[in-house]
């Protein structure tokens, strides 16, 4: 049977979830069951961490680079957080936009609210820990980061979890593979939601063509 | 691990789809795989046909009862579709959102606007058939009714389709399988709409109260 489903209606994700929550491990899990959903790499000032790759993980560009980039509006957001410059550049969005892929931006909140005034179509996902005592738990599980700064990332993510209201969808990462389930399953019913449906859906189409 | 999800935010589904779309098909496969999920069964005047049950497909009334109803309030929604009388009571749905239960209304987009101006937070799904052309071809298939018959169901199938737009997702019907598949990625992305977190939600309760 051929696939007369509209091609059109590809998804721009926003994922947020606070630091501890897992979402490292939901991201790769996401890429391994679903390569056709891309993730927008971004660009930061940060220094890599072990195992990240440039243009994988992130653009890594140096602060005078970022801010010229900012001056001439090539980013769609961009945020200074823990210390850093954080930004998404047009370019890369357009890229995927272009070739009709499914984009996942990973933001933060302010991030997601910049996204949000753009009014763009957008799927807001905020993925939260079960509890704030297992948030805890997996901060300190890390054992890379100082006391003050695990006193800082828990703070930091109440903060931001304070926001949930600017979200779509709130997941709370019980399970990897529960969350990956559930995560995959708002993408799909997004898919079929009705005000992305266009007359270029081929039912629809035809329906209001016979009139 | 238990689970401190919250209980609270059963849904109330719309679901509608014109005869031949292959509803009564998926209806059946959906209460094969999620008996949990309830069909909320309407009151009618049309006789019953083969195989329909008293008080499991409908409530068989005859128009007085039925007009005494409607009088006394009784119907969330009621409508005059094909020469018969068609009613969603206030305590049968009652019954299922008192005992936390995920209810189904299988209604005609005129049921549906009926619900939509109650503003109840109900998710609307339109079913599809792939196309028109399909469309008649299972109508006939059935073999049950009269040229006359499926020329009115085309007719009636066609105006039903234009208001699309009453509904928040839409779901061509290509194979059982896949639309069967497809309601339930929608039941549970719906579970995780933020509008349905309240404090009640035991992580954001969680967060709010650390404040």
């Amino acid at each position: 049977m051929t696939d007369t489903r509209p091609q059109n209606n590809s998804l721009l994700i926003v994922l947020s979830a606070p630091s501890g929550t897992g979402k490292t491990t939901i991201c790769n899990r996401l890429r391994e069951v679903r390569p056709d959903i891309k993730f927008s790499v971004s660009h930061t000032t940060r220094p890599p961490r072990q195992n990240e790759r440039e243009g994988v993980d992130y653009h890594f560009i140096n602060g005078e680079r970022f801010e010229a980039m900012q001056k001439k509006g090539e980013f769609l957001e961009s945020a200074w957080v823990h210390n850093h410059f954080y930004g998404t550049a047009h370019s890369t969005l357009k890229a995927h936009r272009d070739r009709g892929e499914d984009v996942i931006l990973e933001l933060d909140p302010q991030g997601a609210a910049s996204i949000r005034k753009l009014k763009l179509d957008a799927v807001f996902i905020f993925i939260l820990p079960p509890s704030l005592r297992e948030l805890e738990r997996r901060l300190r599980q890390r054992g890379t980061e100082s006391e003050e700064k695990i006193i800082e990332r828990l703070t930091a993510g109440k903060i931001e979890m304070g926001q949930y209201r600017l979200y779509d969808y709130i997941v709370a990462n019980h399970s990897v593979e529960e969350t990956v389930e559930t995560l995959l399953c708002i993408f799909r019913a997004e898919k079929h939601r009705s005000s992305r449906f266009t007359t270029d859906c081929p039912v629809i189409g035809d329906i209001l063509k016979s009139d």
